[in-house]
């Protein structure tokens, strides 16, 4: 069987000292336990600009929200190139030397062209799976958008074609002269967890067993 | 006294759903206390892209590290433009309809054009503060880097001049008429926590305290 090759040049990752892979499965696992996406653009002074968005994969599509105001997802309507970088932190790397201090992650790199969901019955159950990504069992507790909300909403639908996955993981790779078992070398490991969670002044009731057990993050 | 203001059009932050900051004090909180940050440039074949990267602040500055064999540093070194975003995710903000779900936040951006970190005494100074970033304490643990080792390394440095900070925090906020006391609604707070360190094989002795108190993440 041959493995899964990268789509582009663009997505090719070049680092021999991490591991690569282009399969789908690989890339799905993180795309569908991380909570956050950085999406670059190339702004109208040809300057790059990051931003931190909330995104849901709906099979081999990447979904994009954010409001109609948004700068970057005006320009991603009128169809610019978007780079979606998704990561997990998964370590910190500590090494006998400085240089060799490194981390342990798991990355999706993402390449393209989205294009706005048009269609508001597409564009209700892209905003349900928008919140369902992040909490799962949410939706069923919430009445359905309203074709208002609908429409000042801007959603983008981005294609799970060219990308790459990037990570890293294990120990510190020491230089031979250095493995002194005096010096502590290892693995902290990272992961986000959540905490007490904190009702708003209006709720009367207690928090219910979707919400209570989210903690999928790793 | 005046509020800073932003340096450029270009990180004006125009949504008024959140709060926008130009001063050094919250920008340089949210850069101390996070880990990684995503790095965008303008590719070759002039499509963004967005790379995780390792970072520290020195002072007014942006330390940015990476292999020789990066294609983003070297662009980077060639003088393109960069775009640096930082963000601490801080909480999921359930909301009593989808629309008004939220997260909590706080985000920096920073766009510049960085310079390479030239004379040796301070790239190897430059390496320091990047391991001190992730884990204060770590250097005076380990021999100082080789030449050879500081030949080898590429450090940018990107002023902190044109930078913008965008937060939100707090509970959600719903609309009027979707405010029932039965419908559970508030914040799921997020933090990044450190688990139980993994010396590697070599290691013949306990974590010391600098490690092993390691938790300044919020």
């Amino acid at each position: 069987m041959t493995e899964p090759g990268p789509a582009s040049d663009a997505v090719t990752v070049r680092r021999i000292d991490e591991r690569a892979a282009y399969d789908a499965a690989t890339r799905d696992a993180i795309l569908d336990a991380a909570i956050i996406a950085h999406v670059g653009l190339v702004g109208t002074d040809s300057r790059p600009i990051v931003i931190p968005m909330a995104y849901a994969r709906d099979d081999e599509t990447l979904l994009l929200h954010g409001s109609q105001a948004s700068r970057l997802l005006r320009s991603g309507k009128a169809g610019t190139d978007l780079c979606v970088t998704v990561t997990l932190l998964d370590g910190m790397v500590l090494a006998r030397s400085t240089l060799h201090h490194s981390m342990n992650y798991r990355s999706v790199v993402v390449l393209g062209r989205a294009v706005p969901v048009e269609d508001l019955d597409e564009r209700a159950a892209a905003l349900d799976l928008l919140v369902e990504h992040l909490t799962p069992g949410q939706v069923a507790a919430l009445r359905p958008s309203t074709e208002k909300e609908l429409r000042s909403t801007l959603v983008l639908r981005l294609p799970l074609e060219e990308f790459s996955v990037k990570l890293r993981e294990g120990g510190p790779v020491d230089d031979e002269e250095d493995l002194d078992p005096q010096i502590w070398a290892g693995v902290l490991p990272l992961r986000t967890e959540v905490g007490e969670a904190v009702p708003d002044e209006i709720t009367a009731v207690g928090i219910p067993a979707h919400l209570a057990g989210w903690n999928r993050i790793r």
